[in-house]
């Protein structure tokens, strides 16, 4: 869990395989390694007057723990859940309980694909829904949340 | 995973979210913590002459593991899956897998609540289920159960 | 209709067949007989200081009337619609007009049988839905309603 | 069961908890009373130069008995079978016996409420159907009526 | 309710509208009325060995109280529960407590009709379903019964 | 676009084809047209003191327009939208948008045609819904609108 | 192919796996063999002045042959097409293209088994139905069809 | 048809009702109007180096008509079909037609709103889908836009 | 709108985005140019002793306005509705208002494509539908129609 | 089978019960038996330049066994399956094993029928779709078929 | 039908089109024809002291008859019904009746493909169901029916 | 985590509640615990020239992250997800991330168990699926796998 200490905090929550990023299917995902997301969006937050921290897991569990120990401490999220997305009530039972803003953000156009990720468990619950902007969706959904908890800054 | 001896056991298992009773929405959930339900457990638990033990996670693994662990030494369970609830076949098998029986709990009426809250995976391999009925809900799956696995002991 | 008066009160309605309790596969719905049970919940009402006030019938009209009956008297209800519960919107909207909390309550877990015995009419209205608990959701149902219209009283 | 005497001869059927007409809920279903709507059902009936009866039972029985002890007397029907509506065939045969025409008449809009509130066991066999309109819809459906079995009344 | 006295005997269930038989669309239902069809019973009963007790009711809750007063009395059922068949639980219910056979009948071909009539409540717990042989149905009914409780006559 | 300048000013909204009518299938549409009907529901809107103006188009963009057109202006609408009703939201969104009551009008029973008719995309935010009655369901309308828009006449 | 000469002509249609009865899971079917019931088809015939030719067949391209050969021949047929009534519109096509009256025979209540039995592609274009009285059903599918050919003779 | 002369070239789209922005619920759709918006877009594309024409329409049919005009013009979209996006095809074949990126946009988040609004005729043929994130949505899908056609800005 | 006058008369009526044949994705819609197919359908009617005149809108309302002007004078249509085949009912009410013979055309196979276009609100009323033989469909089309309204002349 | 030849060539194949035609239903069907239209087919393809041959059978097995004949000898193929449109998956198979252009015609409008009539397992994979034309669309799929396997002729 | 004779006996069934393996398709289905499989099937039996006979058809009767004529003398089977698998309650039936262990084998994995081949109506009466091996299924078929069958041969 | 170093190698996957093999309803599952599969399995891998590597585990997330691990050192997988076959996502994904053939095993014929269970997030992307055999299904896994990766090796 890498940690920046600027405010307001904006939690970045990425789920499962994407700690893969740039490697997997960079074709489909784009050559971006999740360290470059990771860090792009702390100097976006800089820039936009945000704290940024970011986690990354595999583990449902996991993502929950870290929206909960946010709890208090942040203002928002950025919230792409993966795979979580179309499966996880845990992951919406635990954002409700923040009643913080978060975007919900996926690299690719999930509307394109497999039924299933038609669905999500968080969509209806988020500020916003970004899709298929690549990382761009990342910078966006910080931009929105800027102006949503820092308003005095524009998107 | 607090443990208490006396006997027949019974397994107390919460799942995700349930750790920030108390202070998530308390209009909803109310004001009791977790810890004031676990120990209210615990203490009917002694009155009925049945030991009780306690878990709560936000890792489904970990209470299929926390299951696994009571098989054996256990002799029902009182179960608030939360999320889990809806969306988790692993915890069903665990359950299956001991052949004990055991009640579903929700602290609030989940029918009256989202669509995909409506369908359970435990719900039609339980003895009972009882939902809306706050903290009290544990109290009155204890005393169902104590009726079975303790027959002498009415509810 | 049998009444017993104490304040407040608490109005038992039992649907189609619940007459036959006892007698009906008991292997199924146990031995107690209704008289039993509607006998149990006037003693439990008693000592949690609530009126009980007992009506079953096979006619959904019956039962509607028996409900607009209790209106400006009752606090509260037990409903085992039985069958009904399944099919009654007419029964729904008796209780909806009462404006006052009931709890839904099942011998059998309903969860486990047919699939249109998964659907009710009634269970997003109520305050809490027990089933499965056989005779002891009639006291589960009452102690908890104690603690809505009876406050100082704990289930 | 209330008669008037005059021809030709317009039953005016009311079902399940609409009785309780202006004292349940009625910031929704308005302070008339249903004496209000069946006096008034009469005194344009007699305008309109239509014999009114009205029937009001919370029984889906004595409704159907109602139909039947009309066939062979009446020219046409009201109906606002409330909740036996959206589940009630044996009203619908009833209906369809008599080979009349009727008016489905509804005090709020069913369309904007309940799902299960949308399916209408009536309405595909009803010569119109009159949904949130309030005591109107009576009225409304008298007009529409006469204009049928008293050709020479416009509505 | 009328009753013949010889044995075993086989309770005649008739649903709602029933009682217009002859006189309610002649054409599709045929001229005889409900007398003749009880009439018929009761003589092809004898021949068979069998005391025939025939009900109707509009009243889904007298129907299911006439089934329950059989109970103990009969050896099985002839049952066309009309507009019932369709949605009523309770008499589901009333027929599985008495634990005895019974055969579905209906008048008409209930599979070319509409299609909520394609859906029984009744048929898989029935011992068989005759539909579309009109009066025929009964006796058809009557004669299959008699195999089943008087094994010695042939249908 | 016809005017009659009288106050409140109802808008009275016809959709495709409706230009037809008096000519389109007269056995199923009546006699009447749709310069019947306007001249009709302006009479009639004089007697109740309201302003009514009309308007037709074959055009899902002309419609919208026209309700834009009406907003400052108008009380509220009665809206005939015939085909639009089940494919149109568009429409729905521009009536949202005027925040005024609307009453819903077909001239025939669209319950008893085609699945595809009982879908509306305007039904659950109506005031109220009138199919069936003829050109009598545009003066209901009027009648229901003017107690809503102009309280102190009654329908 | 067996063919008795007597008239009217009724065709007795078997399909798949019929062959077998009586060695098949007798406890289910019934040690009634294919033959027996053949032959009792054929003498009841005769006792009703029908002419029966019976006709089994695997092969559902056999079947449809089959009631082909009988068009203009036949008067009318009891057909149990066993597993092609669930997935066969040859079947049904070639006996619309007779336009003869036909009962559907089933020896097992097909309600009370999986779900892609209840099914029929042929239950709404037969007179009438018959499901669950073993060989009987063919006797009473012969009388019915009696009294619609040969109308002299009752059932 | 507003028209700016830089390129490449973006057409902004904007469907029925949009006209109204500003004025229409600005508590959920906020007081920026759609020349606001268009003059914003027109603004960021001067810097992303983009021409930017905007149309805005409330007929499906001009919709089309815009898109075909700028086919061999344009390089990409930006569109808000609003109510279209649910029941336009047409819109759909006209953006297919073109082969060009381009991203669907909402300004609020059409996922927490009514059911019909979850599906679009446009998502999965759409480069990325924008929603929730206000007039911001049109800044965030112009910097996607630019940096597929236009690769050497970063958005 | 072309007119060509020989009688009897059949319009051609050509849907959204049918304007850019021939440029649009010729690997899939061929190279013809609507220009093409109207100039091929006038020759070929004047062939078989047909008036034929065409119209081509991207206007769901100019589409409807065609077909209201051509009643009364055309004898028939061909129709290519494209996109609005699948969603619009104003066009199946305009056709079935001129009670005239129409045959559906597509240019490709819509089975074979999104599961939306399998939906046809015109298919049902149609006298027949020919999908996936490109202009040959327009040919086939006219042939078919010339043989119901032009009774001498064969296909 | 019957055996025409000149090349390239084309296999006409008929399903169950067309057979039948001329005699069948011949107000629906038309006076043309399947004599008639394989001799036009002949006819019309000796006019294409094709050789024609046609088979029918009512088993599915034997239409297989036709296709898989034809395989390396056929160029195309017409298929009417009738009845086995709706339910072979083997006739699927058989076609797409051949890899070789086919299309499906019916002689009447299968939209305008039976729900089940409306699924086609061979539709998506065929190359164009012809229902309604009665003997006209063998006719129109042979000269599709000419210009796609002889594309020097024009249909 | 080719047999060969040792003892367990397992009959190989193959349906539709799979005469054709080796030629159709080859880059799908490989290049292995039926006579291969078949031969290493009797091959692998003789191995494992398995008596092997194989049956192809086209024709779903004559599969169904390959089926009853192993009764009594099979003690399992190996079954590819291809498309029948999708479509034959007929082939259940047989397999049904004779009361032996059967594994459900499919070259290619069916669970990848057309939607309607991820119905089997044969899969939840099997012992086992093998798909996507290729060849490898029959034999790892054999191996495991070796156990059931010959449970001193492991597989 | 289990490890032998052979190459190529295959990572067997097991996840929730199999490591109770042996012990767990052992008349459902057998009587080979996990270890023996896995001993069975490594065995098998060296007679094929396979290394084997084996993980089981309960967490969703640990299960990925194995995966995750294996990329780039295994050449395929064999995967019994268990009950997490019929609920992740993001073990799909890391399979789909791999790139490499892997079979879904399962050892009891999960087609023949509760609905959930035959919905499967693995079956469409893995090369086979093989289900009820037992433990023989991981040996042919094995083999089939060895086939792809090692093709000198037959299964």
């Amino acid at each position: 869990m890498t940690t920046t200490t600027s405010r307001p905090l904006v939690g970045v929550l990425n789920g499962p395989n994407l700690n893969l990023l740039g490697t997997r299917q960079p074709e489909i995902y784009g050559r971006a390694t999740l360290a470059d997301i990771e860090s792009r969006c702390r100097e976006l937050g800089a820039e936009l007057g945000l704290g940024v921290e970011c986690v990354q897991s595999n583990h449902e569990g996991e993502l929950v723990d870290a929206i909960q120990e946010w709890r208090g401490r942040a203002a928002g999220f950025v919230v792409n859940a993966a795979a979580y997305t179309h499966t996880s009530v845990a992951l919406r039972d635990a954002l409700l309980a923040t009643g913080l803003p978060f975007v919900e953000v996926h690299l690719t156009n999930v509307h394109a694909r497999e039924d299933f990720r038609h669905r999500s468990y968080l969509a209806d619950i988020a500020t916003a829904v970004i899709a298929g902007c690549g990382p761009h969706g990342y910078e966006f959904a910080l931009r929105h949340l800027a102006s949503k908890v820092a308003p005095t800054i524009t998107a």
